[in-house]
């Protein structure tokens, strides 16, 4: 199903960073759901976590853990179930993991990052979550990234990962980077989980700086239907063992940025149910705000995400759209939209050698790009996403049925 | 298909109103597709139109004639066709279908207000319309209310209309109203418009406000997909036959409110698709805002939609969307949610004795609510939208394949 997508055949290992995964029982089926990243306690680490206010009982410790200020040396991860909607039991059970996994792997409870993904509303089974630990301990080894990026996975129906080797100020550098999809899954929703690594020297101040812009762009740029997640979290290490001297951060977000996007556009060729992979850009508008708003809004429409599904060039959709959006700044004569290179209205009209049978042709392939200029300013924004298909009714209405 | 709704038996005759259709060939099948409403020069009218910045060309012109403060006496409706994103060019033809109209009838151009509902970006068949407009003229009658239903609509699957006789202040008065519904037609989308009339004597400036209030509380409250058309238009007429003395804002409010509550409702149980009528309930929020904002973030969510097509009582979508909503006041620890009137999520934390089957048992119903009670004020809202079913995305992607 997946647009455009094949799994990594080679990821490379990080300098420092071990992982491991096993099946503990967390959810029906035999894959490993859990999975176990250890890394230097010199590492420096940058997090992003999602602002939804039900936030799940791990995004709530692992923020603390963070604020700490001390290293970090683990982070657990498991799928099949959120931790979310589940209360005191539910933080309890979560710091009872982190404290078990503490005593087996000989560091503190302030230095494990727990992470959740999978259903909302049920607690944990810490016995049986616990009873892995050991083995998740013992095995931990340099090449699991790939059996790692398979532990995280809810309804992605492919594992996403991705490795670099990069030059930068003369050293090589290595960035390794796996997620799981913003997928929603039976009885409710999952999550966005990143987790990037590199060999890098990078100092913690600035691995956030640069954490924080890529996320934005790409991370925070990605909607499969406007629904964002309890547990979502995109997590930047540096296991501070290549030094490359005093880089800018504008070179570090080069140097990444192809991971942050791959990664995140892989969410969305995996999205549940999709059929088109669409690059949503709007140029010039008055700013920032306008263009991220209108992006999201398109983006968000039934009517404009059903007629990509149709292959239906339907600029009205997207005019209404346009109309609606809450924009500080809007002239409808002077807006321009292209389908890929094709230009489908001009300065508040149809466009004048507007051809139904040329849109339809762009609307055809499986990777679109819809492009707005408001001709307003100067600012733009691109975000990614998928159509609606009848597979996104099915996936996310009939699993009882 | 439509949920629970049945067209209307008998309409009443509004005494000063006439009505006629006609079949002129907007659209393609023979239903008739337009309908004239001839009201007396000293009739009072309020409207409200579509806020979308790409509003249609009739709804320009219906604006500034109403503009001009002179007596309206005639409505011009056509089905099939919305004269939408069709440049100076669909101005043109409406001002000459309306000019043509002002002839036949011995009326002025700015007594006549042009409503169109249908395609986007096709010119309205201007020839064919105004050789329609004589046997409009001559047919007008008090009793084609029902006509005038039935030739409104587009993708409507039964005509919306109702009739009341209300006494108010020792008179009774008579009010009925028809309109047709917000489901999205090919190739582009379709439109909400609502005319409703009474006998009864109210100044211009009372029925505005009356109106207003009515409109907000009822057509600005229901949601199918959170696109809004460029066409949208409610009217309200009083012919003023009857007089009822001086009658307060809350009292005629009152009088309107079923007609209103009715009409709206009856566009979403016919919503494209819609195999569930589901009202959402905000209860003490902070403020006005917060209640209508969780309320259609929740009747957008397509998570939160395709559980209720699914009879799937999944809390944990409701308390995402609660969760990434933009409100001023969240306490999560004290937010309550009922289906109907089945507690699921009591402070925060799913209810104590909450049973999948019982909230299954509440969710297979054909109408349902959902109250969320946020406890951080005293504002409530209440909203109507549909669900998200396979046939809304095969209604909306399929009609070209």
């Amino acid at each position: 199903m997946a647009v455009g997508l094949t799994t990594a055949k080679k990821l490379l290992p990080i300098e420092g960073i071990t992982l491991s995964t096993t099946h503990a029982g967390v959810r029906k089926n035999n894959k490993d759901d859990m999975a176990l990243v250890a890394i230097p306690a010199d590492a420096s680490i940058a997090a992003v976590f999602t602002t939804n206010k039900f936030s799940a009982a791990p995004v709530a410790i692992s923020k603390t853990h963070l604020s700490k200020n001390q290293s970090i040396t683990h982070l657990l991860i498991n799928a099949g179930n959120a931790n979310a909607g589940t209360g005191e039991q539910g933080t309890e059970n979560a710091l009872q993991l982190c404290n078990a996994l503490a005593k087996y792997a000989n560091t503190s409870l302030a230095s494990v990052l727990p992470f959740s993904t999978g259903v909302i509303g049920e607690q944990l089974p810490v016995a049986k979550m616990i009873k892995a630990l050991p083995v998740l301990v013992e095995n931990l080894g340099a090449d699991n990234w790939l059996p790692a990026a398979e532990a995280i996975m809810t309804t992605d129906t492919v594992a996403k990962a991705i490795s670099k080797e990069i030059r930068i100020n003369n050293q090589t550098i290595t960035i390794t980077g796996i997620a799981k999809g913003s997928g929603m899954i039976c009885p409710n929703m999952a999550t966005m989980l990143s987790f990037i690594a590199t060999d890098a020297t990078i100092s913690q101040d600035q691995l956030a700086h640069v954490h924080n812009a890529l996320v934005e762009q790409t991370f925070n740029s990605i909607t499969v239907d406007g629904d964002t997640s309890t547990n979502d979290a995109a997590i930047l290490i540096a296991s501070n063992n290549v030094e490359i001297n005093e880089v800018d951060d504008a070179a570090l977000i080069e140097a990444f940025e192809s991971i942050y996007k791959y990664l995140a556009q892989a969410i969305i060729r995996d999205a549940e149910g999709a059929t088109k992979f669409i690059t949503i850009t709007i140029k010039n508008a008055y700013d920032y705000q306008d263009a991220k708003t209108l992006a999201y809004d398109i983006a968000h429409s039934l009517l404009v995400k059903t007629a990509f599904y149709a292959s239906d060039a339907n600029w009205g959709r997207i005019l209404a759209v346009i109309g609606r959006s809450k924009l500080n700044r809007l002239d409808i004569g002077r807006v321009n939209i292209f389908l890929n290179a094709l230009l489908l209205f001009e300065n508040g009209e149809v466009a004048k050698n507007y051809s139904e049978n040329k849109a339809a042709e762009e609307m055809e392939k499986d990777e679109i790009t819809l492009t707005v200029d408001l001709n307003a300013g100067q600012k733009h924004a691109t975000i990614w996403t998928s159509d609606l298909s009848h597979d996104y009714v099915t996936i996310n209405a009939e699993y009882r049925t």
